[in-house]
């Protein structure tokens, strides 16, 4: 079998060919690291990497029978999530030789399940804006966004399957959009981010990078330890809603296209498509979510920026400095607008399957720029709902271009069901 | 000065005299250790204890000007708080040799603020139910309740002033209950447990141990970075409640008799205090926490549970065994009653001060049957709220009896000013 091939398939793909017996372990993986040697040096996804030992576990998965649903399966893991055979740099110089005494809980859900942990993918310093070394596979001048950048990376460019990336402000959404693969961003407090060091605790969230929703639904069924719905295909169109939203007028006129292509494919395949627009109270969302995450963060790394400040980035000491000054009251105030604001749009969306919403402003700009603006997803986890990137072709620059879905807080199921349809009309349109 | 009054200060009265230059931190220090070295055999407070590095700190503390608000006081901390310089176990024998590579940062603010870290106190396992080494200060045959068993003891017994512990059911306000000293248990979301392993993320809270209303208010302040509210005795008593619970036929005759001797001291120091009656559906409650608890600890212990099992204790295996077969509607459903209920407490108790309830059933039971039962405040942590657990006596066997002292979510400072008027009229009465 093509090596190229192999590595192309999703993980459900591979997973059943290898409970078939049609497709090995040690296979699956020796495509995996063939493109990892192949690419890496360009795209630069991976923190940590060990190939023999990746290749030793497929070999030896290859001598049992299948231990789960994902048995065999090569996957990445975003350098912030404890793994106890691995270094855990969290991005930062200051725990570049970190090594953890245990998996992060969605890291032993995985292994429980059969996969392969191949390596640590990079992540953006703390998952906060200073970069890593990774480049976007489709353009390496350009970012491949944050702070999920090796995740979404890897999975772009054929490296794994699936890995698993997290969002406090847009860091799934934002590198899938920019790497043009699908970024499932769960609801706030789906899944356990025990192992993960809190970032700002009302926002953080788990997320998957994959090339295919199915691949989304697997891995959220084991993360969840199987206590996720059984996946099914939805029977009619879903009820959407297009929602443009205040920063509508700075999305490239390319991205508003793609948006609306969608929307008339999902129009022509039956599905209703409303308008939801957001009260004049949701404008201030995206400052709450800023005061949220700055007071949280600053007292969540209070050990670095007391012992270790040299070693942080101007961003981050910015960003930590801003949020000690923060008061209690104005904490607290952004926490009831954004309480409030959860209400009000959990009625007003309360008969709609999901949302359509940009995903990011346009294609990955240059990578010397940073790793693009988080502003087009800062509201939505803010109000806590699951979220899914879906790719919609490319841009002038040859980048791809994305559209999210997005949902009310514990309809991750439902959402997930709607970007299977969504997914559907785009592959037969 | 005598080692035993030193060691007899509050970390307040002892701030103050470093301050002023009348007392020494090597001579606070050293009173400390004094009473550690005669009584840790018995009492077994501490995982682990440095005391030449703590005594070489405060040495050190004393040629420098005062460093914050706690310079050169001398701290316990539980041992699930990580630590960059002293080994975290978790109360775990997985972890007897586990090194953190940061502090938590509760642990780098008491550090910040100049304070010194004696040691890392006892913790039941992950802070559930297999008791560590403790033994109650006041009978040694007794339980000093758990989990935060260390931290309750080593305050009880004048080894430290204050010490922090945590709550995910009863494991401030036990202790504190059995051993006799204040515990406060924080609002949840009110500090960052960033360093502090999760047990079940929507209960998990941070605590105080003192002997005074006074250290806790400046523990308080300290932990949130210098954002607390200025604190200020009450001009007026305080609008109290009685709140017997439906659990009041459960509590020793002794302890309903202490509870009752409190309200009355209240009424007689002019405060009014009503009755607050929960409605039928609070009833519901304690289950509700056990279900959340159960479900996100198996969620957050996937990798001791499936890489480790043999390590784990009978009782916690029954507790995550048990969580993995809550189905996802059935957490979610016991998250919304206690999401409701929270609605109903607010508009019930938006004029009140605090209420007074049962912090324990009764003195500590023998430490052959464990660390007793958390039943009193299951509730109130899952409600949310801060609490304070005020020792109110002794009971027939010369055991400390307590009540506890409980408000609405987010009102901390106010049930900390309440507990200030509350102490104060138990030393006058």
């Amino acid at each position: 079998m093509d090596h190229g091939l192999i590595s192309a398939l999703s993980a459900s793909q591979a997973a059943a060919r290898i409970r078939a017996g049609t497709l090995g372990c040690e296979e699956l993986m020796l495509s995996c690291l063939a493109r990892i040697a192949q690419r890496e040096q360009q795209v630069g996804a991976w923190q940590f990497l060990d190939a023999s030992r990746a290749l030793e576990r497929a070999r030896a998965a290859d001598q049992l029978p299948p231990q789960g649903p994902l048995h065999g399966v090569a996957i990445g893991i975003k350098d912030i999530m404890d793994t106890v055979d691995m270094p855990t740099t969290l991005g930062s110089p200051i725990y570049a030789k970190r090594q953890p005494s245990w998996d992060a809980s969605c890291v032993a859900a995985l292994r429980a399940a059969g996969a392969i942990i191949v390596g640590k993918t990079v992540s953006t310093e703390f998952a906060y804006f200073q970069p890593g070394k990774t480049r976007n596979p489709h353009s390496l001048a350009h970012t491949p966004g944050g702070s999920s950048s090796g995740s979404a990376a890897a999975v772009a460019d054929g490296m794994v399957p699936v890995a698993l990336g997290s969002q406090t402000a847009a860091s799934v959404t934002r590198p899938a959009a920019f790497c043009g693969v699908y970024g499932y961003k769960a609801s706030h407090g789906e899944f356990s981010l025990s192992g993960i060091r809190p970032f700002a605790e009302s926002l953080d969230s788990l997320g998957v990078l994959s090339r295919s929703v199915d691949d989304i639904v697997l891995l959220r069924s084991v993360l969840l330890g199987g206590a996720a719905a059984e996946p099914r295909p939805r029977s009619v169109p879903p009820r959407l809603a297009v929602c443009r939203t205040a920063q509508w007028s700075q999305v490239e006129p390319q991205a508003q296209h793609a948006l609306e292509t969608l929307v008339q494919t999902c129009r022509s395949a039956g599905a209703v498509v409303s308008e939801l627009e957001l009260p004049a109270q949701f404008a201030g969302l995206i400052d709450a979510q800023k005061t949220i995450m700055a007071y949280e963060a600053a007292h969540n790394y209070v050990f670095e920026t007391t012992s270790c400040p040299d070693q942080l980035s101007a961003a981050f000491q910015a960003l930590t400095e801003s949020g000690r000054k923060v008061s209690r009251d104005d904490y607290a105030s952004a926490k009831r607008e954004v309480a409030q604001a959860k209400r009000v749009l959990r009625s007003m969306a309360a008969d709609l399957d999901a949302w359509i919403s940009p995903a990011a402003l346009g294609e990955a700009p240059l990578a010397s720029s940073g790793t693009g603006d988080p502003v087009m997803s800062r509201m939505w986890t803010a109000l806590q709902g699951p979220s899914l990137c879906v790719p919609v072709g490319r841009g002038s620059q040859g980048l791809p271009l994305a559209v999210q879905l997005v949902g009310l807080a514990g309809h991750d199921d439902d959402l997930l069901q709607t970007g299977h349809w969504v997914e559907t009309q785009l592959e037969t349109a």
